[in-house]
């Protein structure tokens, strides 16, 4: 089941060591504005080798629109895309013909499909999410034209024992973007940063938690009783490798378990967390999202063709199915007028 | 969409004040031993008016099974049952024409579908988990002929400030059901019953936390890339009303998060959650599911027909949306053999 | 399988011989006015024992609606019916405990399904058909709502031997239901009816062709490439346990094959069938459906229990069937606007 | 909608003159052998410029495989693969910027997407069959392997007037193929390609029929109420540009129709069309699938890069559509075993 959405599909392939990469989008209206330049962009993003504190991979990953797309608008036909893989190493991996890559799911992999494929991660790598955040330009492409007022920012908000305090309702992407950890304050983003080159000398690796906003949304977005906004957004990042959890209006959960409903429910807009009933109520949304620290380690990890922390180039990937989220939903909003 | 799962599927229906609560399972294969006694067995374990930690209301909820069955065993046709609702009160919901209950989900829903179902809470009302606790019933009976080693045992691990040690390895649902308030331990029970009942006398109510416990799975359970083990869990708790989270692999959160990967995956097998690239590994499976507190507070909570905390009701609807799950995976998973 | 449909869903469920048959409609939007009576008299429409010409058979099948509906509105949630058996004979039925009936696909279901359900047909019974009419009637109010110029009438116009005229423009689902065996042609009515008796008399049995025409909807409903109406339209009928073909754009099989393109294309409207590029482009649409003679022959067809020619109870079925095409592809219609 | 299947999902993308025609499959199981000549040699008996019957437009079309396989092996991942488009013409499209073509269904397109894409037909050019023989070659090499008896044939049985008698049961592809028109009758097959040189030179086209012949079915393939069988290859079938009608179990349509039941049922097996409630039987089954002539008449049929009868170029895509349907039904039949 390599498909994500109910109107607005986004169907992903490629081994992470065979010829391409993918994303069919189907169900995309036409005459949306979208170039191959929103798409690469997107990619940018979550492309290795931005810093130091990622894999020194050096990968391009040059986008090229198959379908869907012409005179730089859809055409309501699916939109096929494709990045080539140029650094497979296929004799760095020989080696695994035979042998299983510590902590990571190649034995499950093996019992499941009866096979081998010693090339490496396969659909299990990370490099895979690189399909999702195709399919979330896209998204964002009709979000931009339907949905204009919608905002989606990711951010690291923790990286291990390092907290981000809450970022101020501004918040941007180039926020965001301005330090390399993708943490928006400033001086937590440095200990950050320290801790993450730390941790890469040393062959060890931190997890933490990306939070997301979402604003602008109209009400009554989402699905019941299966299909609720919340649920599809749980769904959506928990498919990703490293996600190892997904809190919404627990804005501090340690203290938000604690506190009885009387206090709970007082006044702070935040515990609803922009969503009732399963359905988006008009305020802002935001949910946080756990992730383990990579299992590459050691001198496998010293290589530098991994991520220490995976967290900064995960931000857009957190985008990318929050945005497919999104236009999935408001396309299932916009089928079943209530009025006429 | 109130429809559930790929191959073993569950359609719900039924408004809280309507005729009847119903559920429609489709796909359950032929021939599995199936009683109204087992689906009414589950039902009992959610039904209010259990002890004096739940709401008042005492309905009887008798299951009728409408199709899909003959000579108790299911025939592989549609599986349908409904349980009438008895105790509508008419009376009570007719000042609620005009007027929103504080704290719930109305004007979100009145913006979407634009009207107003004044007779309660329809399809956001926690009466709506009864279907699912009948579709779990099917689940189970399904996972018992075919997946006969596969046990689901949930438990409330927190209620407010209260923590429950973790269980043993031979913990069981009668352990669980021992006390009213689903803690296995004891001594945790009394204390959470009684934060529980000071509650109810206050108008105030908690939240907290349920886990559960999957073991005796197959190796290679789940679907790559979308449609993995803990994205189908997450989605499928992220649907119940008062869930506002799930964390997986997570013992310890706190903790946990701060531990970079060397001493994270240095042993501990809770690490992986029994789950790798998305897949069962063989292992036991811990997830822990956060609930916050009822919204019905005050007054409107002292008139007795609220559970002034739904986790241990929540028990079973928790291990109802697990076997779902997991008879939905089995399937898929039976559908592509990789070795002939 | 026993879901049809995208958005607009419709779920059946029910053995012909067990306590109920049921249909639940998911994804109907909310505020479309919809009652009991508007669902009976869909059912009356398919009854049997409605004349000399079906089965003798008398069942009232009283539709109980469960949920989904209020104050006469529907609520945008399932909406779920049923219909009682009343009349199962098990007396009837027991000597079929360890026979086939000849004609009918028992051994095959035997083989499949590893069970025996010798209460009778089971979900091949065309009882089945019963919880279509359900489906239909509400997707027919959602088209009386949103698409109120679209007009769905079909008629039986072919017996054995026997053909109906092209019927004119203005035909209606009264000047088709003026005859009890459903053909608008008084004369070859007449002349049908008396070949359905005959081979009534006779223990023999007739099959035949019904006719649907559609108007009146909005160009553009249908879904490229899988997913066109004409293909929507063919899967619909061809899960009808009788039918054995469907043209269309053939108003004339036999010497519409035998025409070149350049006579076929010329002029003659009905060749599009009102369906282009797989989508409606505004004009009528006309589609022939095929069935066979009904299997039970000879002296088990004489008991009366069985349709000697089930052609007009099936003419509201067909009609059923359109509608659920028409009003999920409607829905979808209505999800990707194309121009904001 | 462009994916077909609910376990063995084909989705096609491509416009005929965008940069490239692609096909993903998901679902097929790992370990099935598979090669790129598999697919190029399926590829090449629809490649147009096979004989002077055809289009004159000569494309290589030469498959790339992009992800799920795997040293001769499918991974069990997403299969992608793509045919670049190397003869678009633009030059010769420009002029139909402003201008719809007679007999297609640009208007309806137009209304429907708001906006025109002139490079011609789009998604509705019979090039888009290509994506789905490579779908139907990848179904193959499963049936192959996990249902090695099955076979499916197909062949030109009408061209226009002109109609082949029914073919033996040895009948194989290679029979077929033995004649450029795909008509296994060599003196029919002469008289049917002399016919079609006719209507070329006269600017003119020809409809007709094919038919497909399964055997090697097990026993019980197919889901009952919707997803039978007979329905899902209707559908299949539907989805098809040309196609104007699909019938099964009526191997003489007319003299069928005209046949009362006991006549019907009395003998030949072929009246059941190896289905039987909607499953396979075991036996042999039939379609006849029914091609409306090409509306591409004239002078603009004169130019040489349009088939005046599709129906020998079409055969493969038949038997494509019926492979992928087999095969998704096959694997829905693994899920759900009956027994245990």
């Amino acid at each position: 089941m390599n498909t994500f959405g109910t109107l607005f599909r986004l169907t992903t392939f490629g081994e992470s060591h065979g010829p391409a990469m993918g994303a069919v989008v189907d169900g995309c209206p036409a005459g949306v504005p979208l170039t191959t330049a929103d798409i690469q962009r997107a990619l940018d993003r979550r492309r290795p080798g931005q810093s130091e504190l990622t894999t020194s991979r050096d990968e391009a990953d040059r986008v090229e629109i198959l379908s869907g797309v012409f005179e730089d608008r859809t055409l309501g036909t699916p939109i096929a895309a494709i990045v080539r893989n140029t650094r497979q190493r296929p004799e760095d991996y020989e080696r695994l013909r035979h042998e299983d890559r510590p902590g990571h799911a190649d034995a499950v992999w093996r019992e499941r499909f009866q096979h081998r494929d010693h090339r490496g991660g396969g659909r299990t790598s990370g490099r895979e999410t690189l399909s999702r955040v195709i399919g979330g330009a896209i998204a964002e492409a009709l979000l931009a034209r339907d949905v204009p007022d919608a905002r989606i920012v990711a951010w690291v908000s923790r990286v291990g024992p390092l907290s981000c305090p809450a970022p101020g309702p501004a918040l941007s992407r180039s926020d965001v973007d301005a330090h390399p950890v993708r943490c928006p304050d400033a001086a937590t983003a440095s200990q950050m940063a320290e801790l993450i080159r730390d941790a890469k000398s040393r062959g060890d690796s931190y997890g933490g938690c990306i939070d997301v906003r979402v604003t602008g949304l109209p009400i009554g977005l989402g699905e019941p009783v299966f299909g609720k906004l919340k649920s599809r957004l749980a769904d959506a990042f928990a498919t990703i490798g490293a996600v190892t959890g997904v809190t919404w209006g627990l804005p501090d959960l340690e203290a938000s378990l604690q506190r009885p409903g009387l206090e709970f429910h007082a006044g702070d807009k935040r515990v609803y967390g922009g969503i009732q009933g399963g359905l988006s109520n008009g305020e802002p949304t935001e949910l946080r999202v756990y992730f383990k620290p990579p299992a590459t380690l050691g001198a496998h990890a010293k290589n530098g063709r991994h991520d220490p922390c995976i967290l900064p180039r995960a931000v857009p990937v957190i985008e990318a199915m929050t945005a497919l989220v999104i236009a999935d939903l408001w396309l299932l909003h916009e089928a079943r007028k209530h009025t006429k």
